[in-house]
Formats: C-alpha cells, structure tokens, sequence
C-alpha cells in the first residue's frame, strides 16, 4: 500500500489521459497535443469543443455541422423550465445548474452509453440556456427565449444575457475565455466526473458531480471571490496597502498560484491582454490597475504569480456579466473537458475506489445504552 | 510521482480516516472501532447514524431526542413536492434522489458550514420522504403525507411504501440492512462526496454527486442486478445451469467480491440469515434457494463470495419492496456515512488533485481550417 505523504493525492497519478497536459510541453497547457496559444490564436470555442470530443480539428464542413447542431440544441423542456422559475432569486446560480443538469438527465435519459456524444453536445448546448434562463426570469421576471440563431457559444450567451447580439469584441473575448477553461486534466470536478463515470453511472450524473465540486471556492469559485477582492479598492495605492495588511492577517488571497503549474499559469497572460482591452474600451481607470496593483503585490510578497482566474474577473465584469454568473461560465466552458474525460473513462474502465489510512479508534466493546452516560 | 500499477487508485492511501475500517479489525468492519456484528445485534440505525456523526454512541437521553430531530424533518417543501411530481415516472429513483437532494440545496441552502449537521440530519430524515413522494405519486397517483410519526428511519420507509405501519419483523430487517449499508471507508461514492467537500464546496453539492456516483452497477446498482439475475431463473437446478453457461459466456454476474475484501463480506451472513427467515416468513419457495443455488455456483467455479448485495436482493424482494427501490434504500442508509465524510474532510481540509499519466500525441503543428481535409 502506497502513501500519499503531502496529501490531496497531489502527485500520485490516477490514470492515463490522452486528452491534456498540464504544466509540461509548449506554453504549459496542450490539448490533444495543440498548444493553448495556437488554439487561442487560431480557433473558436466550437472548434476546440470537437477537438476535445474527437481527438482531431475537424474539417471545415465537419465544424460547420457542429457548429449548426449545437445552435439547434439550446431550447428548453418545460419542466426544467418551471423548475428554473421554482428556484429562488437569491439560490447560488452554480446550485441552479447543479439542478438544471440532473432535471436534464431525468426529463433526456441517456439511456445506452451508445447516445454519449448527443448527450455531451445537448449539455455544451444547454448549459448557457439554463443559467441564463433562470437569471433573466429572476433578475428581469422575463421568460426569454433560449433558442437563438447565434452561431456560437459566446455569442449565444451574451445575447442572452443582454437582450441583443453582443458586439464582435466581447463575443470572440468570451469565445477565448471558453477555449481557456475548456481542459485542465485531472482537477478536481473532472476527477469527480471521473470517478463518478467509472462506477458506469450515467452522463447526467457524472456532470452534476463535477458542477458540485467545481462550485467550491477553492475550484471554480475563485474568480469570484477575485472580483470581490478588486472591488473593494479605489485606487491601485489602496489595493497595494490593503492586500499586504491581509497578508499580515493570514488571509487567503485568490486567484494566485496552482497545484500543478510551478512558475506561471500560461493562460494569465491572454486574460490579462483581453482585461487590458476591455477596460481601454470601457475608458476604466480603476479595475484594471488596481488588479495589476494586487497582482504585483502578491509576486513582490509571496513569489505567487496570477492563475486563469484572476483577469478573467474585470475582464468579464467589463462585459457586464453579474459576479455571480462568473462561475457558470466555466461550466459552460468545461463540459466540453468533463466530456471527453467520461468518453475517456469510459473507454477503458476500471472503478476508482482508493484506500484510507485508519486512524481511528481500536476496537471497542459494546456498551449496552443502559450503561451509558 | 508515484505510479499506481494496477489503476482505479488500488491500494493507494487518499487520505487519513477515523470513521471506518474494512477487511481489518474484528469481523471486517467496524464503524467508529465498534464491530458490525456487535451494531448489528445490539444497535439500531439512528443510534448507528449519532455514532458515524459524532464519534460515540449517544447515551439514552440524546438518543430519544435525536430520533425526534430526525422524525420532525420528513415533511418535504412545496417546491420540491412539484419537482417530484413533474419528474417522469419511469425515471431513475436514483436520478430523483440526485434532483431532489439538488432541490433541496436549493430551497434549502447550507449557507455557514456551522449549519452542517443539521443539514446531514435534515437528508437523513428527507431522503426516504423523497423517494416515496415521487413513488408514490407515479405509481398510484397519490400525493401522500411523508410526515408520519413512525420512530425509526426504516418504519418511516416502509409506512410511506405500504400506506400502513410495518410488522417488527420487516421494520427492524429494514433497520439491520440499513445499518449493514451506512458506511464502508473510501468506496466510490464517499470519495465522490469527499473529491467534492475538499474544493469546500457546499454540502448538498457533495451529496448529489455520491448519489450520482453510487447509481452506477458498479457500485450500489449491484443489488438490483442481482435482483434481476435471480428472478431468471425457476429453481437451484435452472439458476445452477444458467449461470454456469453465463461464467462460459464471460457474463459479469453481480453481487460477487469485492474491491477491498478477499475471503468473505462480513456482511453477508447477517443479511443471508434475514433473508431466509424471511423467506419463512413469506413461504418461499423458490427466490432463497435459487439465491444458495447461484452463491454456490460462484463459489465453486470462481472463488468469488457474494457481498453485501447478493442476499439484500431477495431480502427487500419479501418486504414487499420493488426492484427499482433498492438503490435508493443504499442512498438513505449511505448518508449517515457520507456526511461523516464529509464532516471529516471539511476538518482537515486539503484539495483532492491527483496527477495523470499523458498518453496522447507529442506537441502538434497548428493546421489552418482551409489546410484540412
């Protein structure tokens, strides 16, 4: 029986993947072998989402047809609509796609395994429909229609969300964002996907474990948490004074550091030009330098440099995107990973039933309750 | 970085617990240091639960006052009752337990983790109501009152089920079955809540993804596999035959070995000696001796020994309790495990983030969309 001395399974590999690599060739994050940087530079969220799916880029027809049957796959049945309206106004919106995945999975059954891939696009699909819907009905007490004729993801999203095809700007800006948390090997929800996946469990519940798990503040929910700690400062002086007395005080800082990555997170940099960007546009003089403020603190004092989620705050905030869809949006993003990680699983199964380290109690008698304090 | 040979993380310790030991101390399994054979004797499910939850048993006092607790939370919110009802009925009770425990999430929420045992206590009382509600509902169309005054978990079960008070008999083998089930270390599903708890995500999120995880035949659905298997057949002569020839075939046969154990499930005694009284009890013919028939067969060919699975099949079979239920009664004896998991996970917390092995294609040349085929 092996020991994991540090703990969190940190460093002990759990199985093989074809499908990433974290912190080791090119820039530092590959998917099926592209470079981040190529895919950012050169693809679309769709693009990516079949490369994850397939293996391969597809062929122009072969994206276009992708790209058509997910547009045709955004409406919503009624009662995952009614649930939508049942839950309350102030619930968690990572709660609402925990919920909004399983009553998928009870109204769509995947049925065989056979039907994966269409269970797999029905929820890239779906997931922006489902927050949105039910944040448009409670922020707005509108029932939107979720079927647009958008022809992408991003742009699906934001015209939801305002009520208007956003501008070519924030569209392909959010369209990168998506292929930035598309993959990131065995993280937590997609280990959670995982394991789920290899009990041979279904795709619905596989995918509302890894909703559970990435809501977390210390996994999806960082950038958040990023956004709460750049607004609480008006000046890039104030951010500098502040962050450092709350080093002082111990507190945990996010949107700083990685488990895997040792130096950088290769997607910071892109977040950090498309923030850099936005904030030009929005003519904001605050949010963002008072994020490079933090960010320089927090190299200068702990040598932690920014993860994906630190710019992809203002940077989001500068789309008008509320704080607490922040989150939602990586789902939407990284079910096109958890999917190809079920298909992967799936392929080669084995159940993932580790062993513990009992540090308990010997063994006790009985004490009858009569006899009992 | 370590390598785990074998995969599925066999023997690889993920974390230290004081909760539970299996294939170790006393008969194989003990809860909290106390043996299954003694809780099973002398204990009742409740008082099992107060033990999984707080590391002793509960002296007389607080024993009465936490089955009142649990007996004062059945009663389930409009909107989940709605939900349950708008929830297919030939879905998956396993897929309504994971939509009602998200629901419940969401009218409900955790809020401070200092609310986390009455959330545990909340599941625990809620789950049978749950289940039955939506039961109920679809099978007879009647919407019945899951507040009874029954005081045990498993009486409360069997009321809802059957529109009336059970005999001791059933009540108190519903009650051993349900102390058998209620925690087994690190299997798949208390991993999944676990992986889950450790992002410090919520604690409805952590239970709806192990009930996701717990769904799957590789795991809890064991039971009803078993159920289906024995059913086949028309007597020990016929069931000997038929599995024979399915072993020839290369079938997986369901309810046989075990992950951890190697000579013998030390829970399978207790449940063989329940279901032959209760097979006395019912007159059976047929059901109990094709079930020794199938176990000896097993035995002999493969050396594999049935689990906890096998003889709760025809167990819950002569209580009247249909097939499709099974799993969910694993999920509401389960929660008492899950939430000491949780509890202990939360106390000395660390993400759970294992490594991969990468086996996919080395760092690839960016091919444009009109260069592909």
């Amino acid at each position: 029986m092996s020991r994991n001395k540090t703990g969190g399974l940190a460093g002990v590999v759990a199985g093989r993947t074809e499908i990433c690599t974290v912190g080791k060739e090119g820039a530092g994050l590959t998917y099926r072998g592209y470079d981040i940087g190529d895919l950012v530079d050169n693809a679309c969220f769709e693009e990516v989402a079949y490369l994850l799916h397939h293996g391969r880029l597809p062929g122009a027809r072969e994206l276009a047809a992708y790209r058509e049957k997910l547009a045709s796959l955004r409406a919503l049945p009624g009662a995952l609509r009614q649930t939508l309206e049942a839950i309350p106004a102030d619930t968690h919106p990572m709660d609402v796609m925990r919920t909004g995945c399983s009553v998928l999975g009870n109204l769509e059954p995947e049925g065989d395994f056979a039907a994966q891939r269409d269970v797999a696009d029905r929820l890239l699909a779906a997931f922006p429909s489902i927050v949105m819907y039910w944040h448009r009905f409670h922020a707005d007490g509108k029932r939107i229609e979720t079927a647009t004729d958008d022809d992408s993801v991003a742009g699906h999203f934001l015209h939801m969300l305002h009520d208007a095809p956003p501008g070519e700007l924030h569209r392909r800006t959010l369209d990168i964002s998506l292929i930035l948390y598309a993959e990131h090997e065995f993280n937590a929800s997609t280990f959670t996907a995982r394991v789920t996946a290899a009990t041979l469990s279904d795709f619905h519940s596989a995918i509302t474990g890894a909703i559970g798990a990435l809501r977390g503040p210390l996994h999806g929910g960082a950038n958040e948490a990023a956004m709460e700690l750049i607004e609480r400062f008006d000046s890039p002086q104030a951010a500098a004074i502040g962050v450092r007395e709350m080093l002082a005080r111990r507190e945990l800082i996010m949107g700083f550091g990685h488990r895997v990555y040792t130096r950088s997170d290769p997607r910071n940099s892109v977040n950090k030009r498309m923030s850099k960007r936005l904030a030009e546009e929005a003519g904001d003089d605050r949010l963002y330098r008072v994020s490079e403020a933090i960010e320089q603190v927090m190299w200068d004092e702990k040598k932690l440099f920014a993860n994906a989620d630190f710019y992809s705050a203002s940077m989001y905030h500068f789309m008008g995107i509320p704080t607490y869809l922040f989150t939602p949006i990586f789902v939407c993003s990284r079910i096109t990973g958890w999917s190809a990680h079920v298909f992967e699983q799936r392929a080669d199964n084995k159940l993932i039933r580790p062993a513990a380290e009992y540090t308990g109690p010997r063994l006790q008698t009985w004490a009858p309750l009569s006899a009992r304090v």
